[in-house]
């Protein structure tokens, strides 16, 4: 299914930078959940363009309606129905866009595949979309409140500017507190100041976001190709401009030794536990009750200010430089859509988990 | 699905590491291709134990036998199942695993997911059962290069020892070579050095496998959710032991401005390509007909030989020290396996891109 | 997926009947298809209660509005994501029924299995829902009509009034010049007199809608489980109401012998077809390019007007007479929407065609 | 998928009546059933031809041997992959069928889809891979068993001869006490003797086949597009030679009104039941805890001994008569595959019902 992510909690999307509105269909959210669209909503504005200065100047309102599912404030079983009307569309900016292939843009891709493309501010692989894993995340965000699972995700890195310390030394509640979603405020000015840099040279910037869950129940993921942190890649690395996940410690496993990195599992008073946990919550592709992190590597986004060479649709050599408004790096707004993928991802397979028969009876 | 991978050239897998054997089903094989059964016992050799010296010494001969599906030579579009007799069984071997907890193991999650387990060689969580993912890879394999389209890993890291330079620079048909799988000779002997000294300590270590395809159509991958390296990235991840995964500069694009980094596209004699190729081959997901090219990182496997502490199913403290025949270090035998995966979502979004049903009738 | 129906040409559907709109998400629309918004509408028009005095007097406009998926007139490969807002609710007319059970509909089931209901009009019971369905039909009959392919169903049957002779028979393209939607004007005048009665009656009457599909080309449907009839009864009995099923000759084939109903083929330069056609253009599960016939069931609706026993939700006896506004018959309503729904199958089992891989190459 | 039955609780098979095996895997059998592979057997023994005078005299042991899955005698919650080799092949005997289709066969519709075939013994096409479908199925009973739940089939028709009462009316217990399973013994003597006829003849006879649920949970059944009469119906109409399917009263509702016909609620001390069963035990897509009861009806085997007019692959008319080894009547042994298929569609459906997570946590 191209449009649709997840099995038993699904989010179906659809929708354009440009058309008339951006929604989707959550599937499989539990019955008797209370649905609070004020939080659906405060999760939206923080995706939202023209949040604070690092951000795109684009200014819409992103108002969420839920069009089914709901009665009474408790979700009823039935599928969640939402759209989000676009507003702010200056189609114009896009013009100069409409006859070439953007330099590492999906210009050239869509147009191969689809031989046609609506071509004004990216179509359908504009970063906008991303809105609709928002809302569906919130939903699942929700769902996972009632069961005591919480998702935290904080930018860690910023071009050469990381966090140096381990997440479990920060105060991730400060997260929100500054523009970047930085919870080291030092830091967060030194990043912010570089993303303003960026943004005034009309270049870009990559980044890193860590994502925490916290709460997830002991069992969770299929052991063979639904992994859990296989499945949490999968669904990371779909987020536009996604280029890298690693799940605990990852790449820096690689030069350690076995007897460096071993969990070693401890009891206390029937309460197992991990000493350490460099496997980052999952062993064998389930949850063992640890805390379960992770890292996402976002390139600098592709439209840049300057000229830049390309080609038109025919072939013919020509230059390209981007107008209208763009984000100089993504990482800021895509704190939300990472732990909207993440809530999905547990949703999902916390279902699954559930579907093992109680065979007890006689 | 649980145990599938895949939706239109989907792998069923079956199967424990000390059960009667280990199988699958390969489902969505277009018909007519070439089935050359050498090949896929070739394929089958280079992930199989026991085939040098440094690797486990359990000695199987993995015999795939097809039971179906191939009529005079040929596939007929029907699917194909295998299976491989499991052989050189050492259950005994592990009979001190049976009340306890390995640690880094699947044996505490698998315990708690399904209140029972084959704790023999680690039951379904042994990373033997791959071998019914070579067989549906060395399938996917036979229908690509009748389509032009080649896949080759390599190990690029093991322990500290990291190949510098880029996957252009190696004569990668020198792979084969050495027992590491390395393109390089001169590093390839001093990783087969650590990866010795390490199995003398009865310690193991991490690696890195690189792979790059060649010849992939453009317009392979789905725009949203199921993008071409989102595909990729789950395969990766649910291999054995995986931890990380990025794709063309992956981390490495953080750093970097968009000015820097950006593909810029050329067109010679109607024949599109990029200047650079820092994307991987990838842009919003879909394949540009450059090189696909991603790097998968792996832990050292938990099974040290040295005691550890670890605690039994009920939570008494004991300690535990593996006996039996483990790798020091999966990564040599890791590299038909990526290959195998990667060959598998080939097929599987080239399947896909087949379904955009031709409307120019009349 | 509990409400998503197709694999590659997908319908995804959300709403209820008294909330604020009904609609859904078409994905794998192939891009090119010229999108004749009026064409959608014209049948949704079909659907739509109050269209003639056999027929719910609830008015409702059912103005359908697309938000994505469509550029300049054309489908893009893009999801098509739609609503009708709903708007002559009357929901008190159901307060009474919100303590309690109605025989023979969906509410005890419902209320088993959620632990809540949306009692007002059935909620996503209500036959209303089917207007999605008659969109992503429409849809998929644009995409059709491009192929040659076309489908017409039609009431054979109302109460005992049935249609005595073959679809070849009848020029199906009087369907719709009646109340009924039945070729054959003289019977379509009696059935009319039969649901009239029994509406003034307050009572209901099964009916049976024939459904013919021409154009469709040889080699559609899978041979083992996803059979082309498996799935188009699969489809039909998902409709509200719908309780049997059979292709071509169906139940009748029980009484006859093998050389009585056996399809012979013949050869008329190079044009293969057949003599007879019970099997009902369908052999081992796929099209063999000869018609495709089928019928359906509908048992009477189950909301009557005369008072009946039921229970209320904690089990006390209690008696019910429906208010509101119902149907007597469903079946000239239900004929666009079995069309719908075989459009939508065969435009997903037309794309999983379309996957069979070139393999030609070199 | 094409080869896959289910989602939560699927069945994939593979397999050709001439090729060395038959086999498949079960995913999502839940863990702690007690595998009683003599049951297994038993079941695929109700199957297999050669039992009675009725059947083919194909003589085949059909032994199944289970591969994985399976520890000290119970689930594990892994696949079970399993096997059943063919031996009694006369491949010979089809050499006559290689250059022509024959009528009403599949041969026609394969080689049109997939360019090729394996032509003996009808390949996949054969009847004879369903008794993966009854290895499934007996997996699914014994975890049915565990639950309460019971499947019953018989055949209730062959040819004219009808059963004329209700299941309630007939000791089920007896269906297996003769060879056409049917448990009117006076009307199974006519059947009997109508078979034995008709095979003289070298002719063939339908049948219609009825199956009884009893101890469903309520509940059960998707409300949208996988209703559970719709599930059951795509079950059985996916079995070879099946063409029509009706659930409770099914096409006699036609001609009814609805007072006449509504299943009236009634309590007895908290236990809710209705008076009347006519909707067969599913209303909106749900089970309601009432006996679930469906008939399927079968054509005659398009295997006629006598001559018959059909084309060779180039269109060329000749003649052609069968050799080898058939059924005159595939109801008898359709019983165990129509139980096959109910059992597999409950425990899938059994799943998605387990799927709604408990959120009343805090």
């Amino acid at each position: 299914m191209r449009n649709t992510f997840g099995n038993l909690f699904a989010l179906t999307t659809f929708g354009e930078s440009h058309g008339p509105a951006i929604g989707g269909v959550v599937d499989g959210m539990p019955a008797g959940i209370d649905i609070d669209v004020d939080f659906i909503q405060s999760e939206l504005n923080r995706r939202r363009p023209g949040q604070s200065k690092l951000t795109t100047s684009r200014n819409e309102a992103d108002q969420v309606e839920l069009l089914s599912g709901v009665f009474e404030g408790k979700s009823t079983g039935t599928p969640i129905g939402f759209v989000v009307r676009n507003a702010n569309q200056h189609s114009k900016d896009y013009d100069n866009m409409r006859g070439l292939f953007r330099p590492s843009h999906a210009d050239y891709t869509y147009y191969n595949k689809y031989g046609l493309r609506d071509h004004r501010g990216g179509g359908r692989s504009s970063a906008r979309i991303t809105l609709a894993r928002v809302v569906g995340g919130a939903l699942a965000k929700l769902a996972l409140r009632q069961m005591g699972v919480t998702i935290s995700a904080y930018v860690s890195q910023v071009g050469d500017i990381a966090l140096e310390k381990d997440y479990r030394l920060y105060d991730l509640s400060n997260t929100e507190n500054n523009d970047v979603r930085c919870p080291d405020e030092e830091q967060a000015e030194r990043m912010a100041q570089l993303i303003l840099e960026t943004k005034n040279a009309g270049d870009t910037i990559g980044g890193v976001v860590t994502c925490v869950i916290k709460g997830c129940p002991v069992g969770v993921g299929e052991p063979e190709f639904d992994k859990l942190h296989a499945r949490l890649g999968y669904a990371m690395l779909s987020i536009n401009a996604a280029k890298g996940f690693e799940i605990g410690d990852g790449f820096d496993l690689v030069g350690h030794k076995g007897s460096e990195v071993n969990d070693v599992f401890v009891s206390d008073e029937g309460q197992v536990s991990t000493l350490t946990n460099h496997s980052g919550g999952i062993q064998g592709g389930i949850s063992n009750g640890q805390d379960i992190f992770f890292r996402v590597a976002f390139k600098p986004v592709a439209t840049v200010l300057m000229e830049q060479d390309t080609i038109e649709v025919d072939g013919t050599p020509t230059t390209f430089a981007a107008r209208g408004r763009h984000d100089s790096c993504v990482v800021p707004r895509a704190v939300p859509i990472v732990e909207a993928m993440a809530a999905m991802v547990l949703m999902d397979n916390l279902a699954m988990a559930g579907t093992r028969i109680d065979n007890d009876g006689e």
